[in-house]
Formats: structure tokens, sequence, C-alpha cells
């Protein structure tokens, strides 16, 4: 129950035992196939360019920036969090000039501020975190990508954690460049990024002046193996995408929209019955990600031993708090097939007895 | 019996479907501690930084080029295949300044070629790939080691397909910076890259003047998370660590030089038993690497179609040539589990009924 690695479905730790395939094996390029269709389904969009990189969450964030970027582009991004602050310093490493929109931690980017941002600047991309892991504040993305589109700059999207477990809808939002990460609601384990590039985005990539600043994540490389023609480029994961390819299978077998709204459901309750244990939530009701609770550790509690204790005799992790919020708040991950309403009452049951 | 992926043991596989640990789980730390250790003792090293990248072989490659290199420093690259084409595109998206060392296909790299481009140069770095995954030719590589320590550069080594099949002693060459693959001789599915760096190497990504451009691969950050500190970088793949830990364990298990040893053996039998079928290798006999057989195609056999019977007929795979080598070569993978003696009589049995 901490903020990822998220606990995994039977089904899927059986997949990842399966023998290996070769990576240009036809079973396995079918498997790819089918990967990128439930993957365009799970973010509700049409982007042909819509696979999982070889790496874990971050390295779909650098894949994003690599492609899109180059030395002397002008960025806008929002930093609230852990990793606002790691597209920064992702999109520096690429050489851009990075205009920060910054909001206390536990707080959303607004609209205005992005508006304001873009007053006199043409940025070549925007980018924002949907559900920030560090602060668990789930910030609105729809008005703030019509405003970066009407400014015509790239919207790119951190939906790491936000995937799955709540509304994330790249073509009717309009988001041109996404990544996001198994381990969360997705239920798989760490190890692949799930990407998409809007066909603005990727012509972005493809046309660009410089060659793409990392062979492993250049998409006009990439392009070519989890496209028609195939062309050897890395040797996948193999057993990565097995559990990946499970993993969006039971997801979708539930319905995307049933899995938001019992992620939904089972954060309301966690947040009522934490109430009675006199527990408050550190982020306001209107901005919460269902996922990701951050709860107020209160004044009279030792954060560090109840973590410890939760973990030695209740067999539960859970995550600290980060940066500003360390020994302020506890992280709860109420993720994909984690979410559910016995381990709230796990949990509480356990913090009953410790705080 | 392709180039990689090889076969996994069972127990790898039964390794990587236990549950998730979290990426700072005192048993997940523990478990790092233990992988590091065993890959010392693999790669033959002493070297502190030695741990597991989380990306596949290509990416450990991106990762020794992107920390030891800055914009305009020269180096040397020998290239006899892929893989040595790969690392001059790796090192020029660094900015550096590459000078090939060319040797046709299915030949090696000789120290004599090195030495010459050594003179008259100060490069930062010289880099040679081992065993060569799309030809077979293995580079000897103490002599053109020395010659680059005496020349005041770094050595560079990739042992993607080497290690674990064949004698690879990094303290005792002088190599200073190393990746490797896990589906190779490690037998582990693919998703991680082994790499190591010696003090002299470290100390050249430390002390940099400009920030690594890959914060994914930036050795100064993950240096904190795989050393004591145990600060998050990223969210590990879990999983695949657990089947590295499984993999290296029985590797280690068995011996390294018994299974050196082995790899040797079964490729004497390979060889033995392909005359009979009048096949002949096609890289000469003091080079070859024993885990990637390449086999010349006899002029009357038709590549492509053997190829798809031995895989629809009697399930085995078998690489095609790469390049020049395309249509004139088959690669055959002794890698590992793989490496046994029941392989070669079955491959060979199915050829004998195909060619």
């Amino acid at each position: 129950m901490g903020p990822g690695p998220s606990n995994v479905a039977p089904s899927v730790l059986r997949a990842m035992s399966a023998p290996l395939l070769g990576h240009l094996d036809p079973l396995f390029v079918k498997m790819m196939d089918e990967i990128k269709t439930m993957l365009r389904q799970v973010f509700l969009t049409k982007n042909e360019m819509t696979f999982p990189v070889s790496g874990t969450g971050s390295a779909g964030m650098e894949f994003c920036f690599v492609n899109l970027l180059e030395p002397g582009d002008e960025v806008v991004i929002g930093v609230n969090g852990v990793f606002g602050g790691r597209m920064v310093d992702v999109a520096e490493r690429c050489g851009a000039k990075v205009t920060k929109v910054e909001a206390p931690w536990g707080r959303i980017i607004e609209p205005a501020q992005i508006a304001e941002a873009l007053k006199g600047r043409r940025p070549k991309l925007v980018a924002i975190v949907h559900a920030e892991t560090s602060t668990g504040a789930l910030t609105p993305v729809e008005e703030i990508a019509r405003l970066v589109r009407e400014a015509g700059a790239l919207m790119v999207l951190d939906t790491v954690t936000s995937l799955g477990g709540c509304p994330v809808r790249l073509d009717e939002w309009g988001i041109d460049a996404v990544y996001s990460g198994t381990q969360k609601c997705l239920s798989c384990p760490p190890g692949l990024s799930p990407v998409s590039l809007s066909p603005r985005a990727l012509e972005t990539a493809t046309r660009r002046k410089s060659k793409v600043q990392s062979w492993y994540l250049d998409v006009n490389l990439l392009a070519s193996y989890w496209g028609q023609e195939r062309v050897y480029h890395h040797t996948a994961p193999i057993s990565m995408n097995y559990a990946l390819h499970e993993a969006l299978r039971v997801l979708l077998e539930e319905g995307l929209e049933a899995s938001w709204q019992r992620h939904r459901q089972v954060h309301e309750t966690f947040v009522r019955e934490m109430h009675k244990l006199e527990l408050e939530p550190a982020v306001a009701e209107s901005i919460r990600a269902p996922m990701i609770n951050t709860v107020k550790i209160p004044e009279r509690v030792d954060d560090a031993k109840v973590r410890q204790r939760l973990y030695d005799e209740f067999n539960i992790e859970i995550g600290a708090g980060l940066g500003p919020l360390k020994g302020k708040v506890w992280r709860v991950g109420l993720m994909g097939h984690g979410s559910r309403v016995e381990n709230v009452e796990l949990l509480l049951k356990a913090l009953k007895q410790l705080i």
C-alpha cells in the first residue's frame, strides 16, 4: 500500500513465468500488436505511436523530452512536487530553456498560471504532472491542454500514477505526448513505460534538425521495431511485456470506467473511515488523486515508528512524505489490484492500534 | 537457439513470479546488495560501482558513453559488426569525435590496429565489442586493453554476449567500463544491463564539467540509490531483479569456470558435428565465440525456408545473418541454460532433414 509498485494480480505473475520467446518471434510480434491496441484503449487515443518504452516511468519521461526537444528550445513546466522537478532536470539536460510554473506541494497547477506563463512566450511544449505521486494532488488537465494548444505548443502529460485509476483522455483533451508507468494502477511490475505521441508530436520528433541525444529512446528508430517493419532495434524485455499484456487484459476485462469508479469508491471509503480515527487527508477534497492518498500525520505520532511497526507487525508498507512533506504526511497507495475496501480496512485497523 | 534471448532455467522463471516488494523495502535492498556482490564475482572485479542498469543491453551501452563522454571528446571505437557500429552512433550522440577502427564482419579488431589508431592521438576512451553477436567473432581483449591504458585512455568493453560464457576478467585485463545483457549467457530474461565502472572511470563521470545528458542513466544519481544512501532515484524493475538474482545464483552454483568450460565443450561438439553435415563455421577457429556460432549457409540451401521450417516443424529458432552476412550465415546461440549437447543434437538432426 505504498506509492507503487502496487500489488499485482496472480495471473500477471503467472504470465511472467512463461518461457521466453525471441524479440522477433511471430508470437511475440502478435503480442506487441495486442499491447499497442490495448494501450490505445487505456489512453483513449487513436495515436499510432503508442507502445511501452523498455525502461521504467522515468525512462518514459526522458523519451518524451529527448524526442521533442532540441538545444535552445523554450519549454514551460508545472512544478508542484518531485516529478515536476524531475521534468525540469530532464528538459534542461536536453538543452532546453525552462520556465517553471510553481505551486506549493499538495496544490495543483492552475490554468490561470499556465495562461500567465504563455503570455508573450512561444514555448515548444508545456508539461505537467497529472497525479503527483509525491503529494497526492490531481491537476485537472482539460483546460490547461486547451490553453497550450491555443498557444501552438505541444502538451506533455505525466500519467505515471493516474493511468487506469482515473479518467485520462488523450484525444479528447488534446494531449500530444504522454508517458506512464506499469507499476501503479495498471498493476504490473515496474520495468516498462507506456508512451503515446500524437501525430503532431511525432512530426516534431521526425522533422527535428539534430539527432535525438539518446539512441535507446530515439522514436525514429523505435518506430521501425514497434511499427510494421519490425526492424531489430534492441531486445525488448520479453517477460515484462507478457506481464503488461496480461495486466492490460485484466484492466479491460473489468472495464476502464469500472476501474476508475472502483478507485474513486475505495478512495472515498478510505477518507470516510480515516476520519473515524481523527486522521485527515493532506490534500483538498476537489483535487485528491484517488489512487495516491496523502494523510496528515497527527502531531503526537512518531512517523517512522508507525511505518516500521506497520511493516514489521502487519506486513503493510505505506510511503513516507518526500521533500517539504517529509514527516508530515503518509502516502497510501490504493492502486490497481490493491485498490479494494478490504485493504482500507486492514490498514485502518492496524493504524488504530498504532496511533 | 537464436542469438538471444536464451532459454531460462525454470527456477529463474519461478523467481520472477514472486509477489512484488517495494523498491526501498529492506528485503529488496538486501537483494540489491547480493546482486552487486554476485555481479562482481561474475565480472571478476572489485569495482564498487557494479550493478544492473534498468534497461536492456543497449541501455547499458548508452550508460557507459553518456557518463564518460562530454561534447568534443575524442574516442576510438572498433567496428567489426552491428554493435561496434551502434557504439559509434551512441558516442556521436554524446558529441564525441569518433575514430573508427574497422575490420571485416567475422574478423576481429587486432591490437596492431588499435596501436596504430592511438599514434598521435590522445582519446578519452577506446571501446570494442568482446563477442560480436552479429558475426560470432571473439576479439581477444587483454593486449588491446594494455595498449589503451598505456595511452592513458579508458578501456570500454561490450560483454553483452560473452559474460558468463567465456573468460571476462575486468580487473586482470584493466577494463574501465563494461556493460552486458542478462539475456545471453546469464540466462535471465532481457530487461537489465549489468554494468561496472573502475574507480578511474567513476572519477571521470563524477568530475565531468557538464551534466550527464541522460537523467535516467546518470551514474551520479544512480550511485545514491545502488550505494549505501538508498536515495530514491527511479523504481527499479523489481521482478527482473528477482530473475537476475536467481540467474546469478545458478551460474555461481555451477561455477564461473565450469560454465566457461561447458560453453567451450558444447561449441566444440557443435563444430565437430556440423562438419558431418558438410556445414562449415563462418569464423576462423582461433577467434570463434563459443556461445554465438555462425554457420555458412550452403549455396544450394534456401536460408529463409530452412529457418521457417525449423521454427514450424521443430520448434527451434535460429538467427538470420545481419548486414553483409544476410543470407550467408545462420547464427546459432548456445548460451547459458541453452548451451547443452542435447540442443546441438536436436538442431543438427533437424537440419539433416532440411538441407
